[in-house]
């Protein structure tokens, strides 16, 4: 049984300002709770129905996490879903300091001011297929903890690393302590296609509606340019964020098999 | 002002079963609008703030549109969002038929099955980047009506058609007429960045939980696989189908600057 507290509590991991007040976030469905504890997050206590807990034991008892029963009703108290998850988690925030230099030997991303909880949540899933470890974000980027972004990742964010920084001085440090590039797209950068790209270094990544900032990109070292098709046609049409991230990092992760 | 009958009636168009009574869709906010009605899309009545009516004149009196001025707190009553839109345009649907043979010198791609409203939306968006003019979607996949998927298309909807058809049947003609491959993706495909792709031919992406279906993947003569990385790593990880469909839309049309 749910305590009413309890309810409250968790309603309040929905917003930032309680999440840092707790050093808490929580996670939904069955698929992203069994990622997280699989991939050794830190998991407080899972509240679920009794049919859910019968059939993860091993899960639960192996990492030794405190339960709760929990009727569906009460499930749906506490999600953001139509239908009630079987299962709600609550993870420790791991809080953690990034040396630039650390990052030399990685391809990184940096994102400046991504807005949408659904574009960041799909920016970390698609990282972790490339096999990038580490997301450097502007203090103004989407909460990584906000239950969309969560979902969003489909459990990658158990394996990505994501920092906030002053994003400027962090790739000014970057650049003088590592001397990697630092890729940015742009409508009047290089080809990418054609362009050597290399194993190591940072891709950053612009606001839906703005792009890569003025203050980030005086930091860019080599601008590139995802073509459209047919070659040199001119069109109105832009490419949403995380699809730009995606195309961006295949086209890196690629040359491994040129 | 506003009457409560077409309040009613503009509200009825979030609804597939209204859209399809009346062959209409709504669709909000300045760029979009602006994009749908220079690309020119049918546009049967425009409810705006007397402001966005007096900046926008000669879009209007151009295309000889119906104009019904608007409060705010009535467009908020006529919109999806959270602050309301200057403008919600509403469009006639165009219906049509489409022979598979007509498809033969494209790019084209075919969906099964999309259930996420943003998803088809932004693949939509890509696939107007990349030149694509035609996607074939299952009966069973999202209506591309729904106002979240026009949203997500920034526009692109006016200029890339999407069809509906029996995707099995439908796949089965355009191989018989047009002789031309039908690659789509899977675990155990040939690696994409290393096959040779022509300029034509259907691209097919599968539902976000079970990908391709079985009937659907019968039709498949070349299967594709995106790599992650490092090579050969074995990962829990997927990419997202809009995310994928990116990806594989960027190697078929990269080969044009080989």
């Amino acid at each position: 049984m749910l305590s009413k507290n309890k309810k409250k509590f968790i309603n309040s991991l929905f917003h930032k300002k309680y999440r840092q007040q707790f050093n808490l976030f929580s996670a939904e469905g069955h698929k992203l709770n069994y990622e997280l504890i699989s991939s050794g997050m830190k998991c407080k206590e899972l509240i679920a129905t009794e049919i859910w807990l019968g059939s993860n034991k091993k899960l639960i008892t192996n990492k030794n996490i405190n339960t709760t029963v929990a009727s569906e009703a009460e499930l749906k108290s506490i999600s953001n879903f139509k239908s009630p998850p079987p299962v709600v988690g609550i993870y420790e925030i791991k809080t953690r300091k990034i040396d630039p230099e650390s990052l030399s030997n990685d391809l990184i991303i940096a994102l400046d001011e991504i807005q949408d909880p659904g574009n960041l949540g799909t920016i970390i899933r698609l990282a972790d297929w490339f096999g990038i470890k580490h997301i450097v974000c502007s203090a103004g980027t989407a909460d990584v903890y906000n239950p969309k972004v969560i979902q969003a990742t489909m459990g990658a964010i158990a394996r990505v690393k994501v920092h906030y920084a002053d994003l400027p001085g962090f790739i000014r440090s970057y650049s003088n302590q590592t001397g990697k590039p630092v890729y940015g797209t742009f409508l009047e950068g290089e080809n990418i296609y054609t362009k050597k790209l290399p194993g190591k270094g940072m891709i950053v990544m612009g606001n839906e509606g703005n792009g890569i900032s003025k203050e980030v990109g005086k930091q860019v070292t080599d601008r590139l340019h995802i073509p459209n098709y047919p070659p040199g046609s001119i069109s109105s049409e832009s490419l949403n964020v995380a699809i730009a991230t995606a195309i961006v990092c295949s086209e890196f992760r690629r040359r491994t098999w040129d």
